[in-house]
C-alpha cells in the first residue's frame, strides 16, 4: 500500500483535488493581503467578521460564526439543539462524520445520546425518518462523503425538511460540500441551505483553503455558539490564516462547481466502461465517486502502482478492501486541468488492459 | 474608554508588546518558508512533529502536541489525569484562565468539579495546597498573569512540588509565559518544566506568534491528547500557519526573555516614583506588571487620553475599575525598544505632572 501511495504522490498530477497542500497554498492567499491588515482579536475584526456576514448571506441565514473546524462546529450546533428542545436525542446517518471520524467527540463531552438512522448502504429516506424515537434534532449531510456524495433528490430532501419542521425536529445541515451539490441541484445554495435551521460548511473540500468552517443559523443560535466556541477554545486570538485563506479560495472556486461536476461525471462513464471497475454512485451527483475494483487487493494495489508509475498519473493514493472488491475515493477540482487528453487516455487504456474481464 | 483605546492605538508606539497584530506578522514569518514545504495532515508531518519534538526537548519532557490554543490543551490535561487518578476533583486558583476565560468549558465539557485553590490577590502557598481535599491535579500557573505575572521564588515551587508527588497529586504547569519567567528564575525551562508530570506553552504571549500552544508530558499522555484533540476538534488538517509562525517568533524571541524582564523593572521602579501610581507587583519578577491610578477612573482615563495624544506614545488601552484606584496591564515586549529615551522621559514628565498628590 506503501507503494500505491508513493506512485500516486510520485506522479506528475493527481486526478483528484486542488494540487499539493503546501505552504505555497497559504502565500498565494496573502500575497495581495497589505501587511497592515488587522488580526481579528478573539473572534472581533473586519477580517473575520466580514467574512461571517459575507457567508451568511450565501446561505440565506441571519448570521454566521467562523469555526477552526467543522468537528468543533456540529457538535456545539447538536448541542445547541439538543438544549433547545429539551432532548438528548439527535439522529443521522451511521456514515455520520461525528461517528466515524471525531473519536466520539460528541458522546465524550455532551449528555447527548445520538441515534443512527438510514442503512449504511444509502441516504436515509423519509420512511428511515419516520420509524426514530422523539428527537430534538436531525443531521442530514449533503451530500453524503462516505456513500460517495451521493444526495437525495430536492424534492425527497424537501418533503423530509416538511416532515420534521411539522413535529418540531429542528435540521442541522452538514453542508461540507454543499456548494459541490449545487450543480446537480440546480439551486443556490441559499435555497437548501435555508431549509435548515443551522447549516456548516467547510473551506477545504471542494473550495481548497487551508482549514476552517462556518457554521450559520439565527441570531439567537451563533449567539450561543460563540460562547460554546470559546469553551471548546476554538475561540483563537487569531483565525484570520484560515479566514483570509477561505475567502481566497472560495472566490477562486465558488462558480467552478459545474465544471468538477461535469469531469466527475465525464471520468466516472469512462471508468464504468471497464469491466472490472465500477462506480458509486454510477452517475455522480456532485464532484465526487467512490472508485472500485472487482478484484483482489494486493493485486489491485500491485497494477496501480506500476500503471501510475508508468504513465505518471496518480489516480489512486490508497485502497480500503471490502468482499470481493476494493475501493477508494475520487474528488475533482483544480488539479484535473493540468492533465492533457493525451496522458487521460493513456491511462484509460491502461487500465483497460489491466482491468477488462 | 473608547477616547483612551483610540488614543493608545493612534500612537507612534505602545509601550506594552511587539508591535501590531496584522497580517504582516504572519507574511514575515512564512517570508523564508519554501512554497513546497508540504503541510501537516491531522497531525502528522515534519512540520509539526518537528516542532513538537523540539519543545518537548525544550521543556524536558518526553513528547509534546501542537494545538490551536491552550484552553483546549489545558482542558483535556486536566480530564486525562482526572481519569488517570479517578478523582473528579483538580484544583487551581480563583484567577485561572479557566476560572475567567473560557466561559466554564471545563465544567461543561466534562465530569470534573474544580476545586479552587489560595486567595484572590496572591500565589498560592504550600498551607492552601495542604487544606485541599483529595485531588487528581493541581495546576499551577508560573507566572500567575492575572496578579501582574507573579510567581512563587523556586524553592517555595520545589517543596510545593515535593508535597504533590508524596501524595500522587498529578502536577499541570500552565506556562503560557513560562519562558518570561526564566530570567527571575535563573533556570532553563527544562528545571521548571521538568518539575511537572505536563505542561502547557503559549507562543503568542511573550513569544508573539499568531497563535498556538504546545502540550507536553509523558508519551502516554500525549497519546490521550491526541485523541481529545480529535475530539475537541482541534486536530485541524492542517495547523502549519501556527506551527511556523511559532517556531519562527520562538527562535526570534526566546533569548530576549531577560531583555523584557529588565525593561519591566526599570519601568515599574520610573512609576512607582509618582506618588498616585503604583505597580504590582512592585519589582516584577517576569516582562509584565499591573499598574494603578489612585484616582477616579473617568479623571485617569481623560488624563491619560490627553498625555497619549500629546506624547504619542502608548502606555494604557484599557482601565478596570476597583475600590480607590484603577489598573491596566503593562507587559514588555520587542515594541518598547522602538521608544526613544526622549519620548519616555516625556511620558515620564507628564505622568508625574498630571498624577503626583
Amino acid at each position: 500500500m506503501e507503494e500505491l501511495r508513493r506512485s500516486f504522490q510520485a506522479a506528475r498530477h493527481q486526478v483528484s483535488g486542488h494540487g499539493k497542500r503546501n505552504v505555497g497554498v497559504l502565500k498565494d492567499a496573502l500575497r495581495n493581503v497589505a501587511d497592515e491588515t488587522g488580526s481579528d482579536i478573539y473572534g472581533n475584526g473586519a477580517v473575520i467578521n466580514d467574512f461571517e456576514q459575507k457567508i451568511a448571506a450565501l446561505l440565506g441565514h441571519e448570521s454566521a460564526v467562523f469555526f477552526p473546524s467543522g468537528t468543533m462546529a456540529q457538535q456545539i450546533a447538536l448541542r445547541i439543539w439538543s438544549d433547545d428542545r429539551d432532548n438528548r436525542h439527535v439522529a443521522y446517518h451511521p456514515l455520520c462524520h461525528l461517528e466515524l471520524h471525531e473519536q466520539d467527540g460528541l458522546r465524550q463531552l455532551h449528555p447527548i445520546e445520538p441515534v443512527l438512522v438510514g442503512e449504511h448502504d444509502k441516504v436515509m429516506t423519509l420512511e428511515d425518518i419516520k420509524a426514530l424515537p422523539e428527537i430534538a434534532c436531525l443531521l442530514l449531510e449533503l451530500p453524503n462523503r462516505e456513500l460517495g456524495g451521493v444526495a437525495p433528490t430536492f424534492s425527497e430532501l424537501e418533503t423530509i425538511v416538511a416532515y420534521c419542521r411539522e413535529r418540531g425536529i429542528r435540521l442541522h445541515l452538514d453542508g461540507a460540500r454543499l456548494l459541490e451539490l449545487l450543480p446537480y441541484y440546480d439551486k443556490t445554495a441559499s435555497d437548501v441551505a435555508s431549509l435548515f435551521d443551522s447549516v456548516y460548511l467547510s473551506f477545504y473540500k471542494g473550495i481548497g483553503g487551508i482549514a476552517g468552517a462556518i457554521l450559520a443559523g439565527p441570531k439567537s443560535f451563533t449567539t450561543e455558539a460563540r460562547i460554546w466556541k470559546r469553551r471548546y477554545g476554538g475561540d483563537l486570538i487569531s483565525l484570520y490564516p484560515y479566514v483570509i485563506s477561505s475567502d481566497y479560495y472560495y472566490e477562486q472556486r465558488k462558480d467552478r462547481m459545474g465544471h468538477y461536476y461535469e469531469q466527475a461525471k465525464h471520468v466516472a462513464e469512462r471508468l464504468n466502461a471497464i469491466d472490472n471497475i465500477f462506480t458509486t454512485p454510477r452517475v455522480p451527483v456532485s464532484n465526487m465517486f467512490h472508485l472500485h475494483f472487482k478484484e483482489e487487493m494486493t493485486d489491485v494495489t500491485a497494477r496501480l502502482t506500476r500503471i501510475q508509475e508508468e504513465v505518471g498519473l496518480g489516480l489512486v493514493g490508497y485502497l480500503v478492501e471490502h468482499d470481493g472488491y476494493c475501493s477508494t475515493e475520487i474528488s475533482f477540482g483544480d488539479a484535473f486541468d493540468a492533465i492533457s487528453n493525451e496522458e487521460f487516455e493513456q491511462l484509460m487504456t491502461r487500465l483497460t488492459a489491466d482491468f477488462s474481464a
